[in-house]
């Protein structure tokens, strides 16, 4: 799912800044054109969204590797690997989507694929990419080697020549993916173990507008944001044919009349063994679910409205961001005691966290300061940052070897 | 921990089988001398345990990309990547310690670090290399990246100018290795934070003769088997002040007679959710036991002594290998229903399983045919096979991002 925050602007692309960024040494198209004979377990991207580019990044030396230009309309923007953890595939909000070779630096396919788009995923065998679009509302299915197109899943009509929004698009085991529809109410699945003919199992009236949706690490519960009214709705892929049910039906409750961009993403959840941490919608708290049941068991007060809700990949840390004015300060939750241990201030424009894959650092986007910082996770020191223009989204390699990510 | 199953004898060094070997294509040193540029995420390794190879393959493309030859005793021998997953860490029976580079296909450093040697670790960082000790008993502690001595931990003097055998050696978060010590009955947590002097603790009387250790895929809880009396050792690194507690009493009870090859590894646990499951001690069962309070809740009675019980990433199935003479054999057990949904074939000396990250594949040796078998882990069907001389442990990089791997 899109890995950026809620609060988050389009942003307005201003050519002089994109200049200066051609000044500094790393971003020269001589360096970003050679290949390197390296391994791609420690890489990742940052997202530049004003500019429209992505710096690769290596977490072993805290270094930039290359920065990639020319990617369009990035806000919103979320990416997935390739299987051998070389590739990356962004999704853009203009409908764009490009495959970013990270050992030479460079695009090497792009195709607009949609008027208006929100996130994609990779099969779990890597061989093929789904994007979630608006306009025209449906998924699109596209070969991973070449992005040529393999198949299209038109979502419901609506009338007037229209169809359903699709969103909260993720991968699950079995060569499926799952999304929802926002207009029309559904959750489908689509297996794609004949590629050009997906097979589609379709949930209706799951609850009104559904707008984001998670899978848990495991594959096995989709979990959808509902818009529209109170509650979740959630499909457990082991028992498809028990039907979508409601959970947590307090969730946002009495927030139904705030803006679109207020809501909470899905992907902000954390899930740490079995139990679920999870921003409140409105409040200055984030929510604690036990798993087994998914009742709610607990309210962590925290600084601000949280945004996102991620887990150290130990589980013991959970760390939270905070939607503007907060915006500011990223707060540590002890997975245990259910106490806030420590509030850091980052600085203006905190928007995106990604933990390296044994959880040793946390890279931090830091968007007014045009730094990503990298943090200890032992200590909670800063141990380092990296000059990157209007930072956002934060995507490590890792990712590749992961469900629903 | 040592991939390789306990009934594996040390096997003889054929000069002719080796020499059959370098007639084939892939063993060419002139292929393998050649560097690649490409994504390292979807490679891992082979062992031959009798010619003393590895062999780089490739899990995307279901095939050998090159064979590393000269690495000495590799029964039991277990491997352990670079977090860049470019590099295999390799730790031989007969104290071993090759660093091989899966890109170029060669050794790029090589030391005998002791005289008879049990498993290695690499810490949180990617910065140090653990190898544990029968002779001299202890840990040593290398760098990552050249193989130079960066400490030594000497394990407990038992008299005779000896000191106890080290076991058990596994990463912890937080920089730690922890390890076990055979002899004097004791679990020792090292805390590398200053490589150069490591920093330890110690829990003494834990249990008779700990052979064997694991920690849980969240580096919570280290458990170490007994050999010298019933139950399992269980620390949680959580919470150290409370010490280290009895786990499971009747594991093993009755079995302390058997020959010590007979254990089973405790790598061989699968943690599926919150449920961990456990091949019995001499029983033709896997012991189903609750995370929560580590009870044994359930036996599912197996075609023989269960050697390898491993979860499939998404934990939606359990793989079950046997002990001689059922050694030809997998079943496959659902974990919700606790059935065994599959009994496989695969042919005789079938020893070690390694799935794709994502659980769509697992790979498995089946020594006596020369062969390593790839299963489609959803329809449960045969899709290849790699030509592999006496193939036993598998390790895919994607090791490179777990705890305790």
């Amino acid at each position: 799912m899109a890995g950026q925050p809620p609060e988050a602007g389009t942003g307005t692309l201003r050519r002089s800044l994109l200049a200066l960024l051609l000044l500094l040494p790393l971003a020269s198209a001589g360096h970003a054109a050679q290949c390197q004979v390296r391994g791609t377990g420690d890489l990742g991207i940052v997202v530049e969204r004003v500019a429209g580019n992505v710096v690769v990044v290596d977490t072993t030396r805290g270094a930039i590797l290359s920065r990639i230009t020319g990617l369009g309309d990035l806000s919103h923007a979320s990416a997935v690997f390739s299987r051998d953890a070389r590739y990356a595939y962004l999704f853009g909000r203009d409908g764009g989507l490009s495959k970013l070779d990270l050992l030479c630096g460079r695009v090497v396919g792009r195709i607009v694929q949609g008027g208006n788009s929100i996130g994609g995923a990779i099969s779990q065998d890597g061989s093929l990419i789904a994007v979630s679009n608006y306009e025209p509302g449906g998924v699109k299915i596209f070969s991973a080697s070449d992005l040529q197109p393999v198949a299209e899943i038109p979502a419901t009509p609506i009338g007037g020549g229209k169809r359903s929004r699709t969103v909260g698009l993720v991968d699950a085991p079995g060569q499926r993916f799952i999304f929802s529809l926002f207009d029309s109410g559904e959750i489908w699945i689509a297996a794609l173990d004949n590629p050009e003919s997906p097979a589609l199992e379709k949930f209706e009236k799951v609850g009104r507008q559904p707008y984001d949706a998670l899978i848990t690490p495991d594959g096995r519960y989709y979990i959808a944001g509902l818009f529209g009214e109170d509650g979740l709705a959630m499909l457990d892929l082991w028992h498809t044919e028990k039907g979508v049910r409601r959970i947590l039906d307090h969730y946002g409750k009495g927030e139904r009349k705030l803006p679109v961009y207020k809501m909470p993403h899905l992907e902000g959840w954390a899930i740490a063994g079995e139990r679920a941490f999870l921003p409140a919608v409105g409040h200055h708290e984030v929510l604690v679910v036990e798993r087994g049941g998914w009742k709610s068991t607990a309210s962590i007060p925290v600084h601000g409205q949280p945004v996102f809700v991620m887990a150290r990949p130990d589980g013991r840390q959970v760390w939270v961001n905070f939607a503007f004015p907060h915006n500011d300060t990223i707060q540590v939750i002890d997975t245990e005691s259910l106490q806030v241990i420590a509030t850091l201030k980052p600085g203006k424009g905190t928007l995106h966290m990604e933990f390296t894959p044994r959880g040793e650092q946390v890279w931090i986007s830091v968007r007014d300061e045009d730094l990503v910082k990298i943090y200890d996770t032992a200590t909670l020191k800063q141990r380092g940052s990296l000059k990157i223009h209007k930072p956002s989204g934060i995507f490590f390699t890792s990712r590749a070897h992961r469900t629903g990510l």
